[in-house]
This record gives C-alpha cells, sequence and structure tokens, in this order.
C-alpha cells in the first residue's frame, strides 16, 4: 500500500481541503482597527459582491461564525416580528430555517417536497396567491443534504413576481453554481467561507438588498446578529463591530484571489463537474447508486446508496487509513453517504479515491 | 531608524500578538467529524475547563464567533423570559450585556459605577435585597475599556449569598487572572480565544454550572445560541452542531499547550505584570500618566491620558510605521489612548516599544 497522502485528503462539505497558499495567509497577526486590515475587510466586501455581479443594488455584510450563524442573523434582521416566512423545504437545511425563525417567534409557514425531488415553482406561486400574509420566502439553493439543485431563477421569478422578499441560502452554491443578482431578484444571499469558496471556516456573510437592509434598521432582536448595524459599522468607520476572526478573513481573501485567477465562478464550476464526473463514473463501475435522479445533482456533493452488506464506519476507517476523509449521510429514510466534489481537488484526487475504495471494497 | 519588526507588534487587547507556533497549527486542514478532530474538540474542552479549576461543577462550551456572541448565547439561554437580569456597569462592555438583554426582551436593571471606579459589592448586596425579581447578576471581570479590574470574589459572594446567579465576563482576564471555580461561586464564565490565552479570534467559550445549564433546555431563542443544545451536541457525538472554525480551534489548543508549558495562568499573569510594570515606569518617564489610580489598574491593558497637544492619529500613525500598533481609548469623556500588556510580548518588546515613543516625541 502507498503511504496515504498527509494530512487526509477532505471529501466534505466545508470545512474542506483548502490550498496552501490560502492557509499561509493566516501566518500573521493583524490589528483589527490599523487601516491595513480595513483596507483588508474593504477588498473582501468588494471580492464578494463582485462575485454576483450585486455591486448595483446589494452589500456584502459579513459576520463572523458558521454559516448558520449567517442565516439566523438574516432572519432575525430581515423578518420582523409581523411579517409571516414561507420556507421551501427538501431537506435538513431547509428545516433548519423553519426551526430558527420559529425559535425566534416568527410566524413560519412551510412547503415540502420529498428530498429526491427539487422544489416546484408552480406550488409556490399557488402559496404565495393563496396567502397575502406571507411577506417572505426562503430556499435553500443547493440542499446540502443530498446534493440536490433547486430552481432558482424560476423560484426568485415566482416570488418577485407576487411582491415578496427572497431569502437564499446559497451555503454549498456561491462561487461555483451561477448567482447573477443583476439578472435574478434575491434580497438577501447567505453564504460562508468553507465551501466552493475554499476558504477556512468561521466567516459567513449575507449580500443584502441596500435598501431592504437600509429599512431593517432596529428590527434585529438580536445585537450581534443585527446586520443593519453590522452594516452601518463597516460603513461608518470601516471597521467591524466585533472582534473579527483577522486570520479566517486573511485566508478568505487568499481565496478569492485563487478564485479569480482560476477564471472566476465558471471555471470553478467546470472543475467541480469534471470531479464529479470522474467519481461517478467511477462509482458507478464500483456498483454504486447515486442517491438523486442524475439530472437533479449538484457537481458539489454526491449521495451514494450505501450497497447492503457495506457498514459506513468501517468503510469510513478503511479509507481515512487511507488518507481520504468521506462525509456520512444526513437522510431520515435511506442508508447512505456523501462525497464531497467541493474544494481544493482535481480529477487525480478522485481517482486517487476510486482506487482506495476500489482496494478497500476488493475481497481480502 | 532600525527597520520596523514586520509584521507589527500588536500592544492590543485582542486580536494581539500570537506565537509562531500558534499560528503554525493552522497549516493543516481537519475533518469537522473525523475522529482526529473529535478528539481536538475533547481536549480544548477538557484544558479550558482544568484553567479555572471547574471539571467538578461545570461544563466547557465552546462556541464560533467573537465574544460578544459566547455574552450573548450565556444570556439567551440562562436567563429566561420571566426572569430579571442585574448588570453591573462601570465600562462599555457592561453596557452592552444592557443592550443585549434589552434587545432580547429580557427584563434588566442595571447599576452604574463612574468608569475609574470599581463597582461596590455592598451596593449590590443592597439592591438584590430590595428586589426579589432580580434572578441573575452580570458582572465583567476586567473592564477592557479602562483596564479596570473589578472585585470577583467579593461579588460573587455577595450574589450567591443571595441565592442568584451570577455570569462573569471575563473575556480580557480569563487564562491570566485567578479565577477558581472550585473556590469562587460562578454560574457561567465567559471569554474567548483571542485575548489572554493568546490564541487567534474566532472562537468564543462558556464554562457553565452544569446543573444550571441542564435546566435550560430549549430556553434560548435563538438556534445558534443556544448553549444546552451546543452542550448537549458535544456530550453526545463529541461533534460540533454547526461547521466549527478549526483552524481557531487548532491553534487555540496549540495556545493552551503554551500556556501550561510557561507555567499556567499564574506564570502568565507575572509576565503581564512585567510587561505593565515595564510599560509603566517607562511612561511616567516619558511624562505619560494613567488614567486609573494603580491599584485598580489591571496588567491586561493600560489607559493613558492623552497629554495635551498630542493627537491621537498621527502618533498612532507614528508608531505604527515604526512597527508598533496601540489602540484608541474608548472612553466617553476623557481624551486617552490604551496599550494592551497582554499577547505573546516580554518586557524587551516593552522597551523597543517605550523607545520609539521617545522617538516619536522627540523634538525633530
Ligand atoms: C445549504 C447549507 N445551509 C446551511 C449550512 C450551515 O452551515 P454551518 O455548518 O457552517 O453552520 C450548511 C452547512 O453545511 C449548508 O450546506
Ligand atoms: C470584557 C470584554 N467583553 C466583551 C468583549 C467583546 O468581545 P468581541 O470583541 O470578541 O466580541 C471584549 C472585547 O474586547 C471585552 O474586552
Amino acid at each position: 500500500m502507498t503511504p496515504p497522502p498527509s494530512p487526509p485528503i477532505l471529501l466534505t462539505p466545508g470545512p474542506l481541503t483548502t490550498r496552501s497558499e490560502t492557509r499561509q495567509a493566516m501566518l500573521r497577526d493583524w490589528g483589527s482597527r490599523d487601516p491595513a486590515f480595513i483596507a483588508l475587510t474593504a477588498e473582501l466586501r468588494r471580492r464578494l459582491l463582485a462575485i454576483a455581479a450585486g455591486e448595483a443594488t446589494h452589500v456584502a455584510v459579513p459576520l463572523q461564525g458558521s454559516g448558520t450563524f449567517i442565516v439566523e442573523a438574516a432572519i432575525a434582521t430581515l423578518v420582523g416580528p409581523g411579517d409571516k416566512l414561507l420556507v421551501l423545504v427538501n431537506g435538513a437545511y431547509g428545516d433548519r430555517m423553519v426551526t430558527i425563525a420559529r425559535r425566534m417567534g416568527r410566524a413560519v409557514d412551510v412547503l415540502r417536497w420529498p428530498e429526491d425531488q427539487a422544489v416546484d415553482p408552480a406550488s409556490i406561486g399557488e402559496r404565495l396567491a393563496a396567502d397575502p400574509a406571507i411577506t417572505h420566502v426562503a430556499l435553500v439553493h443547493c440542499e446540502t443534504t443530498t446534493g440536490i439543485l433547486n430552481p432558482l431563477a424560476e423560484v426568485a421569478s415566482v416570488v418577485a413576481g407576487a411582491g415578496r422578499a427572497f431569502l437564499l441560502d446559497a451555503m454549498s452554491s456561491f462561487g461555483a453554481l451561477p448567482i447573477d443578482l443583476a439578472a435574478t431578484p434575491v434580497t438577501a444571499v447567505l453564504a460562508s467561507s468553507n465551501k466552493c469558496l475554499e476558504g477556512v471556516p468561521g466567516l459567513g456573510f449575507a449580500l443584502v438588498e441596500a435598501a431592504a437592509l437600509a429599512a431593517a434598521a432596529g428590527r434585529s432582536p438580536s445585537l450581534s446578529f443585527d446586520l443593519h448595524a453590522q452594516w452601518r459599522g463597516f460603513e461608518t468607520d470601516g471597521q467591524w463591530r466585533f472582534t473579527p476572526p483577522v486570520q479566517v478573513v486573511a485566508a478568505l481573501v487568499e481565496a478569492l484571489k485563487l478564485l479569480e485567477a482560476e477564471g472566476g465562478p465558471a471555471a470553478r464550476l467546470a472543475r467541480y463537474q469534471d470531479n464529479f464526473a470522474t467519481l461517478w463514473s467511477g462509482m458507478r463501475r464500483l456498483g454504486f447508486q447515486l442517491f438523486l435522479p442524475e439530472g437533479l445533482q449538484a457537481p458539489i456533493i454526491a449521495t451514494f446508496h450505501l450497497p447492503p452488506g457495506l457498514a459506513f464506519r468501517p468503510f469510513y476507517d478503511a479509507l481515512a487509513e487511507r488518507g481520504f476523509l468521506i462525509y456520512p449521510g444526513k437522510l431520515t429514510q435511506a442508508e447512505t453517504f456523501r462525497i464531497g466534489c467541493i474544494g481544493a481537488l482535481d480529477r487525480r484526487d478522485f481517482d486517487r479515491l476510486l482506487a482506495a475504495i476500489a482496494a478497500v471494497l476488493a475481497p481480502a
């Protein structure tokens, strides 16, 4: 057996495999109120907005913490006590938005689809027509639970046509799948540092319509999760309201430069598509089956059925021993596991992974 | 002029100067659900608890984000809708707790002292006797606004004597000033990675009495800031509920090992005391005056009056050019600036800083 790649290659939806330049960017200390860091923050905000062509309409508001925090902050800031949020659910991250909004005491309605079906724009339009109390609609772009891709443009157009605000959890799509705020009406796009942007975890961000954010002063029941105040902080003196994770910020700016150097989101998507194609054709050869119909599967993370007789834990351990970390399933119904296609990986990594899987499956 | 130390030396209350070993610990990727990272998380929680001798009574609950987030999470989780929080305020961080609790809709009462006076245990006792509705009391141990040290043991004893719960913001003291949970009754100690522990920013943590936390299931109005659920997550499978900042965690564990190697909090305090003594005697020689009476000044961050004729911005810039980043004042009344004594610095750094200040002040 050849020695495992050390440290392991992460085939996960984040934290994932980053490039060494990105990690190297964490080797210095920064004064968080120093002009150099203020400039770095401005560069971060500018680059994030540019990825989604939001310069004319939106503002970028980074927030410390994990991706869930930015989702909660967006709901806290944008959905008021008299509002009603309709959440479109076909996986765990949609469900999490429902939990967040309910905990906060906001009025919530839910439209559900099975985990292997995309949300359906027509029935969303019907629900909006039937319930004028609904003020906001929330969708998960790529549901990382399965890796399913929801129809962003169609849903955005139905929601905008009905005159409602639209929140998009683009956690596992931003930076690879196309999101064009100049063409697609989205009130707030929510994502984090450590998925398709290939930064390290510790930072979320929202791209919010300036007009919607300006109208949200003092609305959040949480000081920490007040994106209006966070935005005003940046606009006032360029500084973060509360101590920023300076090394995580520096790593993300480096990762954004690497994204640009790669050719932007389109080039990154092409690499991920190649990763997925390599993985799927190899896995099919080894007898595995995709959980999703192929047309619904985004090239972000692939869910496979666990074949009868193969238990996840020993399979995971055997691959980990060979230097590859795969990901457990998150489905309630089917026995599955997941393999991420994102991160600083290319088809050669997937070829090596497939060889390792073949070796693990081979009768001793 | 000798070339400036590059990158700059941070004389700030965090993010601060860290050791290169700590930053080097961020050079690898971790799978957040992998056994190796689960073990690292367990080590983190164990080491944090040991610093305050909380093993028999408390549990350590780390949380992604800045220090303000862990303060808000503790209030959200521990102070219920029918409870009332008394906040002891002699600086901006006490005031921030008031804002957090009010935003959340909790009943809040405030006892105030001037920024150059420590809180007074006797009047706290009187207020608690007069208002039986107060269920929780919150104190900032070292008010970083000025650097003043509040009398922890005395306040804790008054609060416990009155049968109320006690929340301690130990953000800028934890790891250096003594906190002994076996001897001092504190319901929850709140701190973060990037001050006296000398880690990088991005992580807060609470050491909470297990009994108090166990009674708080489902109480938080925020999913992200639910420390009960966060704790149950760790206890159930050793994993974080939401993506952890893996590199920040690894850096903190490294920093905690370095703290132990230095001789623990007592040795670290001695170094900071030496830093402060070096700084203060040098600054006095240069004609500067401390804002606080010397007996109230903790050796964490020193507030100096800005002498007439010296403007902060050019003074800051001249020192920054020489490689030293000082910190602005945070007082509403007096013109001041601050110099942090914490971080991976010793008296030789302060000697160099003093030489730079002397050079900046010298008539051209
Ligand atoms: C679609 C989606 N939303 C939200 C989240 C939550 O992010 P985090 O784990 O950083 O809190 C994730 C994380 O995997 C995600 O994939
Ligand atoms: C005493 C105290 N409390 C709270 C905070 C807030 O921490 P953060 O800036 O990490 O949110 C600080 C930060 O300086 C502090 O010194």
